[in-house]
């Protein structure tokens, strides 16, 4: 007979959804691939999916080597990092529970954060990255920056949640900002593409955008609602909060683009949707429904101006990693301070809901921190390994596109049939009809 | 510490599974944009991706505005519309509970049913919709036709469950006859495509169309399955019926292509398994695992020719809304008087299970009620707004594809190499083999 | 009133895990379409994802008639078959129950790996298979050969499972050895493509190809967390080893790609990660996250040099189901006999924890009678297909491809825009930065 794996304090509803949840976590990572993928060059675009698909195994053996214990290990020293108790996911079996779901479970959704927070990085270095330095860079980052600061904010004891009092439910501060401070370090580790700025460098492929777009949303309900750790009313507040921030970004950056340009966009929808998904994702846990609706139309409305920063800056920031996390997760963290509610917290309030300004103060001490401390240890991680080994493609290699040069792959190859269909030719598709 | 939101009542299973449908009907509408986009020709695909998540976003907005108290709100007048009680969803927190789950989870998930409805329409409208009427037409449209439909079938005291008794478990009423009824008046509304009837309409992009059936396929497991509101017996019967049904609307389709055009397409596949998911709809918690094999392959069968009469008709339905989300909802409703059994209803039996023509004639009601309503009051919205504003592109837009004139993209660009790889290169991907 | 459904023994929160993980494992068919599809030709594209979309619907018909009752009806001859008391799923209503899951959803999950299973096949008869053959081969094959092997490995008093006492936790010998080997008997029985060996054979879409893998990664989860029947800790277990068994496939296979090609490629990062996924199949609930992680690494370093030899023995397996899905069958069945752990078996031991050679022995001795049984019996079946009606399209469809040949259709036809954007016009999609 099978052991039954039943342990006490086990929720079998709660470990449902965390289960379902952590799959669509972890399909997010694909997602974010197409997503990516599909606005670069077709030159580059089979590395660019390479680059997110080897951060899902690097991330996650180092998470099971030393990134759990790091983070979700007794604190060991002053709320900045955890012990060493579950290196190799030691003393952890199939029927240890953590709160009403086994610790597995839980140490793999967590998992799933730290991975798509690496992969996000790639879309701030498209083009141009060597990627034996990518492969070095992934684990390295992990460990040095990720893994410290998800401690802060959601290990036992981490300084941010448990003496600051900030406030980041689903990874504002942990996903968000890290990424997006990383990528701007990284981008400008590298340096801008050749051709930066030019036309040249438009997405060559839209409705892969807009599949990944889906795919990230789909996967967010369970990144936002699988952070209630449960299946319960707040994991239900968190979703509806991700599905109305993703539908007010998208509705805010439209109306910019409308008004700016005098058109309104896919990818300015899709750019839109994320960036309101990224700016709820520390709130959706805190704020009420409103909240969420002026998050959401925040972050679409301020990322859809700060993706242009990066021209004015000079920093490449190729897929506005930066422009969309960055922004987003500042937007989104900083509201908290102004939407937070008792009703979902349990406790802190915001300026707008009877808290004074307190909240505030606190998400921006942890935004400052945060921010400095990834900006600053990936830059100089960055530096190292292009003293060591170099961080960027030669030119040749980004001119001829890293597929070919480095992967010997070309993303299509239709032959003479995939150049439409033979014209003239009796049998082809015809709209969905019966011959007669 | 955090509240727990655990309210008396709330079963965690329940809510784990509508959690999860939740995200997977959500993920139908990015599924939708894709069938619909690989259907359109390459200049306008991004417009078609683009009306389908902008409904996301309207319908979202609407729908905590008004749509969700109009439909659920206790009955205000007749069984035909909900009170006001919960606009903007006030008095709702994540402690409240709707039989077994949250109430923000139970509006949610119906939230994301009143989403893809509207996204529907917009196949019936394909190449020639001016975007800004659409923005118009779909919130309009969401509160006047949805959210009463939605009322009559499934709010408490609504007529047509209530007084009527006829059965619509998962929509066929609600959202399969309602977006059919509405395409076909907006078609008329709008008129022909340029070049309808012609070649050169056919899909650009079949396998985009069959990501697209298989993202919906997946989805409707939760829409189906989800409508049991919980984990459970019901539930189980719904998702086998499903998938049921949408094997034998493919095969049923394909046999008729056989038959009577000599080849089974996969286009064909595709339609017929979505033909036999829309009829399956309404009556997935209602019959046996019989039942929904006959309903799904007559959906596939009668569609196969529906599809036709547009040509015959001249109305240009572009998608096959009418075709096969009108006509399989009426296949579907009305089956249900001939298969409904008690074992799955707990009360209700068709025709061919020792309940009389009773049930065959309530649903019969219904369909004539549901169609009428939806078609008259979209056409009339229709022409109000294309009074008020223009409802079609201008033939120069719809020549050129509003992808360009529109929204200023172009959905690919490959560049030099996307026209297929360098053949003389070297180093081109082969066959997964090693160099040796 | 409608009938509550809630069945003494049923526990709602596994059936919310179950029915979530059978949507998952469905969606994996879609998924194989897509990842088989890419890597072909383009002019036999459609006919691939066909292959996929038409064994969904075979395999419900014929579980349903009969496959349920044979496999897990009670054994009805010496554990090498059940009996006939559920065809057509007589006597199993929706209050029935299973475990603590609803019987209907048991049997719907259990459905959709014989439907996976299927579909596997196809790859290794790409670009030249008669299409009608499929459709007669396919129920066929599932009656014949899926179902027996099913039956001694999962059914109630199966062979192999009962008195062999051999593990197989999600199908290494249901599913992945049976497929694999039932792929070289058909591959055989065919004979290789025109233009096997040939540099024209590389895939036409790699994107589409990583999407396949994505959607693959993620129903896999469903797949092999599923099978723990629960929301529990195997659940949590198989799930986390499904995560890393993937992620160390795919370093597996990229590493021997840089030290024996000398780079990495996405399309060997795909191939990886299915490998070890389809390693851990078997072994996921019966290892520790250690033996996990090994499985596989050992799948993905011997499966990247397995997939060659079509190339030195000359059976065309097109796709390479023989190369990773036998192979890797293979590899994670026998690796059970090492690593087995009464952690997760409640009893069972391989070599590494104390259970001395036994398992070995036993993991063995199932490997090749599955191994012999798919091979005979599909290769007899192949055969008869070909002799009664010709299992290959003839040398002409084959050139021009199936798409247009057989169904009369073209995947792709972007018509001129389709060539890349118009590059001299002004309103093309740049960079997402506003006009300014």
């Amino acid at each position: 007979m099978k052991t039954v794996h039943l342990a006490a304090g086990l929720d079998s509803g709660d470990t449902a959804w965390l289960l379902a949840a952590t799959a669509l976590v972890l399909l997010m990572t694909p997602g974010l691939a197409l997503f990516y993928g599909g606005m670069v060059r077709t030159k580059s675009v089979l590395n660019m999916l390479l680059m997110s698909f080897v951060s899902i195994a690097l991330v996650t053996v180092v998470w099971l080597l030393a990134g759990y214990s790091l983070v979700f290990g007794d604190d060991a020293f002053g709320g900045l990092i955890g012990d060493l108790g579950h290196l190799g996911m030691a003393h952890i079996g199939p029927d240890d529970v953590s709160g009403t779901v086994p610790t597995m479970l839980f140490s793999t959704f967590q998992l799933t954060f730290a991975i798509i927070t690496a992969a996000l990085i790639s879309g701030a270095v498209a083009h141009r990255t060597k990627f034996a330095a990518w492969l070095v860079f992934v684990p390295v980052w992990a460990l040095l920056v990720y893994v410290p600061v998800a401690h802060w904010v959601w290990g036992p004891g981490g300084w941010i949640s448990g003496r600051l009092g900030a406030l980041d439910f689903a990874g504002g501060l942990v996903v968000e900002i890290a990424s997006g401070a990383s990528g701007l370090a990284l981008a400008l580790v590298l340096g801008p593409r050749i051709g930066f700025r030019k036309d040249a460098m438009r997405p060559h492929n839209l409705p892969l955008v807009m599949l990944g777009a889906g795919l990230l949303w789909f996967g967010w309900l369970g990144f936002n609602g699988g952070s209630a750790l449960g299946a319960n009313g707040l994991a239900a507040a968190s979703l509806l909060n991700t599905l109305v921030a993703g539908c007010t970004g998208l509705l805010g950056w439209l109306a910019v683009e409308q008004v700016r340009d005098g058109h309104p966009t896919t990818f300015g929808a899709a750019s839109g949707a994320v960036a309101g998904l990224v700016a709820i994702t520390p709130a959706c846990g805190t704020v009420g429904i409103l909240g969420g609706a002026v998050v959401g139309l925040a972050a679409g409305v301020v990322c859809s101006y700060a993706v242009a920063w990066k021209f004015r800056f000079g920093y490449d920031d190729s897929l506005d990693v930066v422009g969309v996390h960055f922004v987003g997760g500042v937007v989104g963290t900083l509201l908290i301070g102004l939407f937070a509610t008792e009703a979902m917290t349990g406790g802190a309030e915001g300026l707008f809901y009877g808290g004074g300004l307190g909240q505030l103060g606190r998400q921006a001490v942890a935004v400052v921190v945060v921010a400095a401390y990834t900006f600053g240890v990936t830059f100089l991680l960055g530096k190292a390994i292009d003293r060591l080994m170099g961080f960027r493609a030669s030119a040749e290699e980004e001119m001829t596109g890293l597929d070919q040069t480095v992967h010997a792959e070309t993303a299509y190859d239709h032959g003479v049939l995939g150049h439409g269909a033979p014209h003239n030719s009796p049998a082809v598709t015809k709209d969905r009809s019966p011959s007669a």
